[in-house]
């Protein structure tokens, strides 16, 4: 059974996709917030590491970049608002400043699971397979996981 | 045979992709040009029309941004290098503000035919075959005609 601390489910499908699931153990709206509400999404997005919001324009079509400073170095991720469900759906583009446009899209689906705890499913598309499997081979799932630790501390809190 | 005001020759291939071929009368260095200087891009992207610049960072990682105005609208349009090596190709992600995060991926080949013309080819590649169907269907060839018989005025004058 999964336990809110277990590490995130990471599947590749297709040869273009990646599939995560993750539960948090926190109602829904609480959930939603952290993801979206900047000054709490900057407390776990960057593993704990400092995170610069360079932009934060939550609705469609609106812009966002971080910074996250890490072992003396910098780290820019930047991407656009596609879709916007309140408490349901996040769709939204991907791209790091490592790899300028080579962009991946990310779906993120919420999900009550009834019980006080809420599951998030991303789904990422990439143009290639190529670009999907050196995202997998970048040390992404680790990341991933640190960044979803630091969400479980602040839903905690 | 090609002369330098026959219209693109836009066909598609695969389910995601489009390939766009246009030869122009000028050697390769006056096109390059007309694609990379700024002051000459603005005269003929917007097929004539008024475009605003808001962002042109021409190196790999830069961004762009214009606005281009017609019949009363504005209709935005920005992307990213991904990589560009002089007088042979520019690779750029590519998005409508009207379709936020429905990004395409550009490759534009600079080939010197050898007698002056030169000829530009233009691999796009979309994350889905709906997408890449829109923008067939968008009248993209129609404005994208209009682009390039203003940059055969460009390159005349």
């Amino acid at each position: 059974m999964s336990t809110p601390t277990k590490d995130a489910t990471v599947t590749t499908t297709g040869d273009r996709d990646i599939h995560i699931e993750r539960v948090f153990d926190a109602p829904l709206a609480r959930v939603w917030a952290a993801y979206t509400r900047v000054e709490q999404l900057s407390q776990w997005w960057g593993r704990g590491n400092r995170l610069d919001i360079e932009r934060w324009e939550f609705r469609k079509g609106g812009h966002w970049r971080f910074v996250e400073h890490s072992d003396g170095e910098q780290h820019g991720f930047e991407g656009r608002f596609r879709e916007i469900v309140p408490e349901e759906r996040i769709v939204q583009s991907f791209e790091w400043d490592g790899m300028p446009a080579h962009v991946a899209i990310d779906t993120a689906t919420f999900v009550d699971l009834g019980d006080g705890r809420t599951k998030v499913i991303t789904d990422s598309i990439f143009h290639t397979a190529e670009e999907r499997d050196g995202m997998v081979q970048s040390g992404m799932e680790g990341g991933l996981n640190e960044s979803y630790r630091a969400l479980d501390r602040l839903l905690a809190s």
